[in-house]
């Protein structure tokens, strides 16, 4: 460790569930692991190999329970979502995780989650196009924007659908370690990102505007 | 299974490796899995977990030399091919896939793998543009193409590094399975995909034109 904050580490805890989809985690993550000044860990329910929405495993060292304070919490979607939303006990280690970070972000149908936690009460937030209404329906009082490849409103960060989380995280290194921290994880991982969060064709495809 | 050769199931294998690229293997895996029409399966020299370049493990189910008659055999990049260009054991698992496999196709310096193996003898092909001139030192017989954000010849497709492999795979789809499968998939992961294989920024930036 540093004494100069400018240089710390920043710390990224990905929340991995059974059903979770996997570029929404592995977008932001290879991002993350290019850029200098930034770690990522991974936590589930359960530690051990975790089942994505494709079915290939990916083992979480740790419980939701043992992580301690992060720096930035990331909520992923997938079908693992469509049952956690009814989840308790998963809701109750998310808002405990999220009153320890700086900055609570989801991906996708995470913001289901993170709605359904009452972690977007009061924000402005937005989700996967395509489950636009399902994520909705758990989020009333959130206000929701259907047009935006990704939404910052002060300590929450809510992409679009998968690939969209690729965007958000780029902009989320900008944010938190630097722009240049942001353009050296870009330029090695090749990615030509999109820096306007509200450049959104998906939503006219799905009819949402 | 259906007697309609149109409506086959296309099925990839992924080989996995000690210090594979995450977004190499679960970009094009994201696509894949989104589409009708094409499954997908993991292989490791050794079955079980296996470490990524950035620490994470993910489940190899079976072994290569388990691995029947792939559609498509897929090999990512990563730290790991830095060691592995000099593992005749592994070279000779990809020689034997590559030749009951119709397409063979890489992703980022997974094209270092293909060429130490003999693969790219006598093709044109592309990979990584920060690694591009260790990539080259391993394939005297192969056309390299500094420029390019994948290359298609033949039987052989080869990215450029990480989020390139995301391009090829949607072009791949569109190829194999069809123009709609591929559409199907990228609105599904809501990737904006870059549909000309010649657009490549990263090689000026990395000061190959």
């Amino acid at each position: 460790m540093t004494s100069d904050p400018a240089a710390a580490e920043r710390r990224v805890t990905i929340v991995l569930f059974p059903g979770f989809e996997l570029l929404d985690v592995f977008g932001p993550v290879q991002l993350f692991s290019m850029a200098p000044g930034m770690t990522v860990d991974f936590a589930a329910p359960v530690a051990g190999p975790v089942a994505s929405s494709h079915g290939v495993e990916v083992v979480a060292p740790v419980a939701l329970a043992e992580v301690t304070d992060p720096d930035i919490l990331l909520v992923p979607g997938g079908r693992g979502t469509r049952t956690l939303v009814s989840d308790p006990e998963f809701l109750e280690s998310l808002r405990i995780l999220a009153a320890r970070a700086r900055i609570v972000t989801s991906v996708c149908t995470g913001a289901a989650l993170l709605a359904e936690a009452g972690l977007l009460d009061g924000y402005r937030a937005t989700s996967n196009k395509m489950s636009f209404a399902w994520v909705v329906g758990h989020g009333a009082r959130t206000t929701w924007v259907p047009e935006a490849r990704w939404v910052e409103d002060r300590d929450r960060w809510t992409s679009s659908g998968v690939a969209a989380g690729m965007d958000m995280a780029a902009a989320l290194l900008a944010a938190t370690v630097g722009p240049e921290a942001a353009r050296t994880a870009t330029v090695r991982a090749e990615l030509e990102v999109q820096a306007d969060p509200s450049h959104d064709p998906f939503a006219r495809i799905h009819g949402l505007v």
